[in-house]
């Protein structure tokens, strides 16, 4: 190994430690910390991101870059060495152009609006939150001021969450999306679906017990999961060998047992990254978008499909004997995929979910061109609601105040969910395509071999490529809409039966 | 504030921050980490501690020491800027005599032996042991001669653990504990006392209700502790806001009630440190020693005396019905303060405990003086067992390897376990002489008064000063053998009884 690649890796690898601490931190905060210590974990949380910040912009990081391009421009391209400075130098390369004031006001103004988010939801007062949301846009305007050389300025906030992936791009697939779910939403609406059965009683200790049940049957090596309770959940860890997922268990209701299988996805995506990488950063995830494709994969095109349930629906009902007993399967199954649209996204089905990510899509986009006042958002909020879904906002809690990404300084973020859907879609089928068998190992309860398949075909690549290139290694493929689309089409227009 | 101090405290924050982040990983490593994170956690420990450390040796650290000289030597010695530049100064001092490449082969060769001595002790085989340990030594005199000036070779290892302090003072005190001790055990030795109570059937759930319990009698401000299991206890923490101890379940015996309040001794010591220097060095504990005057006040002077158990015993009867509801209150006093020498240090009662750290005290000496052979440890072990408590040494894992400190490269650690001892005794006085209705308060079960007590003049003076002008600060007077042996005449030599 070339000794500035050396160099190279020894400081990459302090700054991976630095973001996995973090991470630890993070998971920490959110599922044991005493509440009091929110003010100690922010200093540290500061102190960390900053510390890996001052190593990833020093002068030494731009020399090594510069040393190493003729040992760059003589590997392979997908060769790991290659790839390393390639993402390293593309990483250094838009931190050193943001000023570090700017870096650190964006910080604390997220900081800063994160509670007066927290209040104004409380209080559905739009007007609350309109002061923190102006100075976050203006932030996030400054920001997109540091890049030239993008299309449009969205691109910018885009590619902090699935990078080398263009608005135009996203676009062209959203506008499909639009085009064909929007009036596949008017025939679906209001069918006959009974779910009332998932209300009710669902003791907590219960759906833990289901949830670990369930973990532990997707399956994962011995000693390296943990799974915990927590107000929003998430997947997180400190590598590999040390992945944690989070749930939230409703006494009401048995959404745990959904969110559980998708944290899964994620935690079985960062389980699986390349060993050998870990501590560089393309052995990290590759793009938000290809995380939740994961997620989406175990969630929907596993967990919620008949294959699986004729397996593991025994299972539930035996958990939930006063609710269930007298639930056939297909009830269930047609119970859980019941399409209605919503007002909330996080509670949407597989078909209605789309519309609510297009919605923020395109705002998000017209609050960085200006075409909206902020103050409009509401009312521009509910006309979309009303195109699109076909239903009334109430107000601005179950409207625009409804998600806490832009209190957070997030633009950009939303589009990586329906992308990950539409991915999951071409992964499982192209895994379907490679192990024919793959259905009915499912019904037999048996993960090993889609694990092994995810593990060979996506997961292997860390960060080493983009998200399109990753997904093309995987798939043969380029992100297409036709497949997501003719899977909600099978699925539901063809009604729902196991 | 000055310039330069404002950039000291800057810089001295980031390694504080470094520090607790640090401490909660180990607390998130031995609570809940998955034991397969285990690889991850070296690496992400080593990490944070390289960058403490070198933010610490840094030249402009000493460049700011020294523009700073003018202003300390202005001010009053025990305001808070002079204390933080004189105790930089030292920290700082101390840093720099270290090669990095020494510090790093400790560092290595600590977490090496940990496994080794691990084995070693579940074969009973100290020859497995002594490479690992040979290592080590040799490590520490190299360590040792990085520093000059001091009378003989350990103070320096002792220096790292009860700063300020001298091989000297401590012999001398553990002389005179010495010459009173042994025949004070041989006097109580095989005594009358029933303790057979204590070992049955103790289930773990009533355990760690009444852990939390005792935790929350003695008081902490809400929101801000956790008590979680472990294997070996302890009291970690993020910060003022964020304290956690641990404590161990054994389902056959109620140990887990006495170390609780141990380790609440020194959870309330890390919880009522100076809120305003949380983020400079002196805002941490004085030493090792006055950290364990904090934990033994608890345990002891509280949690074993009649007054508290006056109180209290009812709950725990009330816990164990089966094992306790025939044991009244006199017995059980007599019982949990039984003197017999024993082979294990954690095992050992009040009395005997202090010769089990002088055996070590004297023995590390020897070793770092070169005046035993280490291969001759286990008989020169047995030697003192014998000579001291009267006790035959089976084999070298009820001996020479029963503890942990060695094989983690920790020498000059074990005294301040009896200094801490010898210290809670002269502080407790002192309270009580402060405030003659501490012992009734206690009584009833109301401890907010010694709270306040020892965060006033303990706590509060956080690494201010050392560890004897804070101990003076607090009693007016030097540590002191005489108050600590006339306690435990009190107490055994006149029998014990409510």
């Amino acid at each position: 190994m070339s000794k500035p690649l050396e160099q190279l890796e020894e400081r990459l690898g302090k700054i991976s430690d630095l973001e996995k601490v973090s991470r630890v931190l993070s998971w920490d905060q959110q599922t044991m910390m005493p509440p009091a210590g929110s003010d100690h974990r922010a200093d540290h949380l500061a102190t960390l991101r900053r510390l890996a910040h001052e190593l990833l912009i020093a002068d030494e990081t731009g020399s090594l870059l510069d040393e190493l391009r003729p040992l760059e421009e003589s590997l392979e391209a997908d060769s790991d060495d290659a790839a390393l400075i390639r993402v390293t130098r593309r990483d250094y390369e838009k931190a050193v152009r943001v000023p570090t004031d700017l870096r650190a006001e964006m910080t604390h103004a997220a900081a800063q609006a994160r509670p007066v988010w927290v209040r104004a939801k409380a209080e559905s007062n739009f007007e609350l939150f309109l002061p923190a949301l102006e100075r976050n846009v203006e932030l996030r305007r400054r920001y997109v001021d540091c890049f030239e050389g993008v299309d449009e300025p969205y691109d910018t906030l885009l590619d902090d969450f699935e990078p080398y992936t263009t608005t135009a791009e996203v676009r062209e697939i959203f506008d499909e999306l639009k085009t064909e779910l929007v009036p596949l939403i008017a025939e679906l609406r209001d069918g006959e679906v009974d779910d009332s059965f998932l209300s009710g009683d669902f003791p907590v200790e219960r759906q833990e017990r289901l949830a670990k049940e369930v973990v532990g049957l997707f399956g994962f090596r011995p000693g390296t999961w943990r799974l915990d309770p927590t107000e929003h959940p998430f997947a997180s860890g400190a590598g590999v060998d040390d992945v944690r997922i989070t749930t939230n268990y409703d006494p009401q209701t048995m959404k745990s047992f959904f969110s559980t299988m998708h944290e899964y996805g994620h935690g079985l995506y960062s389980h699986q990254l390349p060993r050998h990488l870990e501590r560089l950063p393309i052995g990290n995830a590759c793009s938000l978008g290809i995380h939740e494709s994961q997620s989406r994969l175990w969630e929907n095109l596993v967990g919620r499909s008949p294959q699986f349930l004729r397996f593991f629906y025994p299972r539930i009902q035996e958990a939930y004997p006063e609710q269930l007993s007298g639930v056939g399967l297909d009830r269930f199954v047609a119970g859980i995929n019941r399409v209605q649209p919503s007002l909330i996204r996080i509670k949407a089905d597989e078909v209605t979910y789309g519309m609510h990510i297009i919605l923020r899509f395109e705002l998000e986009q017209d609050i960085i061109n200006g075409r909206v006042e902020l103050r409009d958002l509401p009312r521009v909020w509910s006309e979309k609601m009303r195109d699109y879904l076909g239903v009334e906002v109430p107000d601005d809690a179950h409207g625009v105040l409804q998600d806490t990404h832009w209190a957070s300084g997030l633009i950009g973020y939303f589009a990586t969910y329906l992308l990950g859907s539409v991915m999951s879609v071409q992964i499982w089928e192209k895994a379907l395509e490679d192990g024919p068998d793959l259905e009915d190992q499912v019904e037999r309860g048996d993960f090993a071999a889609l694990r092994g398949w995810l593990g060979e075909h996506v997961h292997a690549h860390g960060r080493k490529f983009s998200p399109q290139e990753t997904l093309e290694r995987a798939t043969g493929s380029h992100i297409d809409a036709k497949p997501y689309l003719a899977y909600l089409r099978a699925k539901y227009g063809a009604g729902v039966a196991a």
